[in-house]
């Protein structure tokens, strides 16, 4: 099969930070799925990976990452139960597994949903990582009962990013929140707009920018874009017994103690947590992406696909890993084979 | 009426560590009542508070702490609904407001619960400030589902304390939580398997003892004595998507990084933080109190109380304090009026 890969950790720019090449087929055991992949979604985590998994080094063989994708069931392993050939699927995929860069990818089913009827296999492939990493956060980390906690409130660091643009959606349908989300630029602002936003400020002196809208405390804050950068302001702005959640973080130490007058929680979110450890529960992403695309089909959630790439090409992977890496792209960018 | 309160932080052994004053009986405005106190109980935030609030300074007037009574109410302000003259009451109270070392105490009804009928004055103020602290971090913070968690397990540390006494006994009744406690010495052994614990292991090499009774990792950790001694062992035994609630803590900062790829949770509890901040949930803690006090006098509760002094004098409150600061305590110690 054909899949793109690479030896080294190379600027996006050199000719072999991705390689074109000839890789065996897998052969799909127990709960694995053997995919045909149709689209495969690009996100911060695949050139974090590009960029640290072969420095200084050159793998033999290259690596295939890539771990958001659609595609069709080609073949089942003999644990299968809940999907069979020529079902369309969505999902983000297990970070330790062979991604998705390829015409074939193996996949626990347990972290497989039917792909959303309505949407295109690219629409479709925007969705996994990015809604499961939203989901995760606000039902599973943060506990938000949406009845006790109707009244509360939001706030979404980078609401046009990918994981923003679905977490908008998710908290303003799915609860009762007032939802607020950051975003600088007109484009980036109205498109926050779009995803359902009740406001949207400018991460610029964003303490004024809440007191403006009449919101100086949130009950919660969902973090997508660098919480070390925002964490004064963070412990300023978050309201007593409130929920910090972040899928960011570098290795510069949080002052925890800001928060422990205010009785104040703060969580981890990463959606490849459950299948990293195999989990007891691993199976509630294949409920999550079930119930995603139940609310994608009847209109309730709608795709934050914005650019679609045409071809599987070591072409198209380095620009839509370009993209990425400028930091300023709206919603998500997806290749379609 | 008397009172008993300090107006230097001093070694508790010194004459002046704490005086006795006539002070002024103090009048009840909108949602106050006026309790005639009649037991006290002495926490770790007395002595921490004796400790620091006049270093190197004289207070001008004494200073009166302790929040922790039972007691009966005198009198009434003019937004009281809940409560009426004559009342058994218990509470822990505000920490920005004067303590119950003194005759009379104000305390905000909407942090207020009807005394347990079936326990002494002693037996319930041994309750509200650890009670509120373990039920607040059980369902407030990590928002256990007793339904849903039923199969996960808890390790409490510092087990046999106050608050680790009362922690034990809410876990072990009103979730299906497997509970495991540390205690390092018999006596406090025998006491935390008293409180219902189904394990008790030795804080020293807490791994090893984890892994000698099959718990290798847990999905709650509760810290009662000193998150930071324990930070390494807690995020290596803390399972994926697990939860860590924490009373104590540090000016070193504690290293979350450790915590991300297993996506944990961490949260401070402080009973103070609803009436510090007046949450618009403040009333929860009277809800707390007087589900607990069902809890006792219905016997699912045993009260935590090990040694009561008999008469609010300097010398008893000096003793309480001393037996605090040591930090072998078991259960709690009351003064009884």
């Amino acid at each position: 099969m054909k899949a793109i890969g690479f030896k080294q950790s190379l600027p996006i720019t050199e000719e072999n930070s991705f390689i074109e090449f000839e890789a065996e087929k897998p052969d799909p055991k127990a709960y694995d799925l053997l995919v045909s992949v149709k689209a495969n979604s690009v996100n911060p985590v695949d050139f974090k990976i590009r960029q640290m998994a072969a420095t200084g080094t050159v793998l033999d063989s290259p690596k295939i990452i890539g771990w958001d994708a659609a595609g069709v069931v080609e073949a089942v392993g003999d644990k299968v139960t809940s999907f069979k050939v020529g079902d369309e699927v969505y999902y983000a995929g297990d970070l330790t597994r062979s991604g998705s860069n390829a015409e074939y990818q193996l996949v626990d089913e347990r972290i497989v949903g039917l792909k959303p009827q309505s949407l295109s296999m690219a629409a479709a492939a925007a969705i996994p990582l990015t809604g499961l990493t939203a989901y995760e956060a606000l039902f599973d980390r943060i506990r938000i009962d949406p009845e006790k906690d109707k009244d509360k409130s939001v706030l979404i660091l980078a609401g046009a990013g990918g994981v923003g643009s679905i977490a908008i959606q998710l908290a303003k349908k799915l609860t009762g929140l007032t939802v607020i989300a950051t975003a600088s630029r007109p484009d980036s602002q109205q498109w926050c707009t779009d995803m359902g936003a009740d406001f949207v400020v400018n991460h610029y002196d964003l303490k004024a920018e809440l007191d403006k809208i009449g919101h100086s405390q949130v009950d919660y804050i969902m973090d997508f874009v660098d919480i070390n950068a925002y964490w004064e302001t963070v412990a300023e702005i978050i309201k007593p017994q409130g929920h910090i959640v972040s899928i960011t973080g570098s290795d510069e130490p949080l002052n925890l103690s800001l928060l422990k007058s205010k009785s104040v929680s703060f969580s981890w979110e990463l959606m490849y947590t459950r299948s990293m450890f195999t989990t007891d529960d691993i199976d509630r992403q294949h409920f999550i992406l079930n119930h995603m695309a139940e609310l994608l089909d009847e209109g309730t959630l709608k795709t934050t696909l914005t650019t679609t790439l045409d071809g599987f090409t070591v072409e198209n992977l380095k620009k839509a890993h370009q993209m990425q890496e400028s930091g300023k792209t709206i919603g998500k960018t997806v290749i379609q084979f």
